[in-house]
């Protein structure tokens, strides 16, 4: 596998990572599977995510960056432009609010055929309380211009992705950006920034999949034409083929995902409990509105679990199911709804980027 | 790929994870890859490791200890058997000492053919400081008897593996556990040990890989005959076959690793930087004894790298090299050399199990 540090033959890369392919799994996606990583799934039974295992998601190098000498500009379509240090960030009024964040391509190695890119399983989430200046404050000290449409946030991390050279960049419409709940934070769970979740300072959007919540963020641009940038467009899209234009990734969509009970192999993950009561736990969320229903399917019959209150309307639900195990293979599942009405498919919503997955959790266990 | 959450047919796991393979990625190695975090190589550039860039692998589920009713227990072949809360644990006298820790399955990946388990590539390692009890301390308190031979460390990790149900144990010769250096851990980087470390207490070993130093510490039995858990035979053995009784795995290899230097592409981590001067730089360590000497390998020409101090005897030390990039494609290598005269394989030191690999990095550059 050394060849996986090696050049290809052109040092021009294909503009796309390649087509989704049913072969096993490549080099490539080792490689980020072991660069990023996910919330392992008993992490679900706290409220809170801690660093290490809240998950991470970095496209290019963890910036290393020098919080004496970084500045934050606030630009564009603006009365007054701004430049602001860390120190001078502090001081303005802080919220913090506890959101749940999940990778847009959550999912997306279960896919069949499979989209080659970050190769998550389930667990590309996790949930923070993050800390900082709401950018609707900032958005307001500048002076936003009437002819305003969308507002674009630059990170410090620097890299090609489908053949094009950029720093990570992705907007928000305006009306998204004044909302009084997106944060510019520079504390996680009560603590510095960690230097992978954004530091010293990133964008916090709730309800939105993480890639729109800008990390090592840099710039802050108000434009007055949409953003075209490459990971507005051709990335995060939900498109049916490579020729599909597609449309954007936004809000998260309604899952649930499961504490798998019992203990597990090292190796195959095979999951192992006593006969006898167990509660069955986990967490439920989406960035349309509240979870309204956890269902949980025991050998295909679904009962209806016990929902916990929220930390906060952008964070996950717990919910509890009291079960009676028997001996022998059970297949457990979990599907959540949401206020809108929409709940996790039951089969593969496959779109060729692999994006917005939430298909049910399927959990075998052994009960002896 | 959902089947990787079934049972096999036979509810009993075979004994070892597999034969050594020449195959493709296994679903079974993604989801290791997907739990067990790697620390990305840029970190390198930090002399202490935050928690979420600090590797860690877990063998079972991470524990949910509730600390307040959480015990260790000192016992075995000792004048006095003792239980001690963690309360009682912070009044003992505390060190503080910067460790490497790396896996001893580090680099398994890269091997043909691949054993089959956690897929690690390089980067299984990270530099923390750990502040605790010194354990010859606590020792010295209990009264070791004199026809003590080890100490067994049992963790409150609980799963199965190669068909054994267990709590993760490992042992310590006595000459080892009465080091003034081993440390009963209860803060990393001067906070609180994160869930993934070990929360509540963990035991650090310097110098040993990464299996010794075993998490969720519940235990600590001084016995008089050598302890054979699985943790300790038939796993982290160096074996040229299944059949091989091998010897065990101890002290970390001598090794050295680079910070990929300019930017990566996405998908490939291909790096491209810009013609000109760049400073190479990484970390190497070892515990047999202190670097002596990093060399640099550009195109197969070696030249010999500045070091600089370690934090302590067990933390890596950085290496730099200055090197004016020329446009083409380049081999960057590196290569460290201990006390001892040990010095990293240019060619892989292929064992069963996929122990202690050092083998030299080699990081391919395209620089424009």
């Amino acid at each position: 596998m050394k060849q996986i540090y090696r050049q290809r033959q052109s040092a021009r890369p294909a503009p796309h990572a390649g087509e989704p392919t049913s072969g096993p799994l490549t080099p490539e996606e080792l490689q980020l599977a072991a660069r990023n990583h996910s919330m392992p799934l008993e992490a679900l039974r706290r409220d809170i995510t801690p660093p290490g295992l809240h998950y991470v998601l970095t496209h290019f190098d963890i910036p290393d960056i020098d919080a004496a000498s970084w500045h934050l500009q606030v630009k564009g379509a603006v009365e007054r432009s701004l430049e602001l240090s860390l120190a001078a960030l502090k001081k303005d009024p802080a919220i913090s609010i506890p959101v749940t964040l999940e990778c847009a391509g959550n999912g997306r190695s279960l896919l069949k055929p499979r989209p080659l890119s970050q190769p998550w399983i389930l667990e590309a989430v996790g949930t923070a309380e993050w800390t900082g200046v709401p950018l609707a404050y900032l958005l307001a000290k500048a002076g936003v211009l009437p002819d305003a449409v969308e507002v674009v946030f630059t990170g410090a991390d620097d890299g090609i992705q489908g053949g094009v050279r950029q720093r990570y960049a992705r907007s928000l419409p305006i009306r998204e950006a004044m909302r009084p709940d997106v944060v510019l934070a520079y504390r996680m769970n009560g603590s510095e920034l960690p230097p992978q979740h954004g530091y010293p300072l990133r964008l916090v959007v709730p309800g939105w999949y993480g890639m729109t919540s800008v990390k090592w963020l840099e710039s802050i641009d108000v434009v007055t034409v949409p953003f075209t940038g490459y990971q507005q467009q051709p990335a995060y899209r939900y498109q049916d083929s490579a020729d599909d234009a597609g449309t954007p990734v936004s809000r998260i969509r309604i899952r649930s995902l499961m504490v798998p009970p019992g203990i597990p192999d090292f190796f195959t993950r095979n999951r192992v409990l006593p006969r006898g009561p167990v509660m069955l736990t986990g967490r439920a969320w989406s960035g349309h509105g509240a979870v309204t229903r956890v269902e949980v399917g025991i050998d295909g019959k679904w009962a209806t679990a016990q929902l916990e209150k929220p930390a906060g309307p952008f964070a996950w639900c717990k919910w509890t199911l009291p079960w009676v195990a028997d001996p022998g293979e059970h297949e457990l599942a979990c599907r959540a709804t949401d206020a809108t009405g929409a709940t996790q498919p039951l089969g593969q919503n496959w779109n060729y980027q692999g994006m917005g997955n939430n298909l049910v959790q399927r959990v075998r266990v052994t009960v002896d």
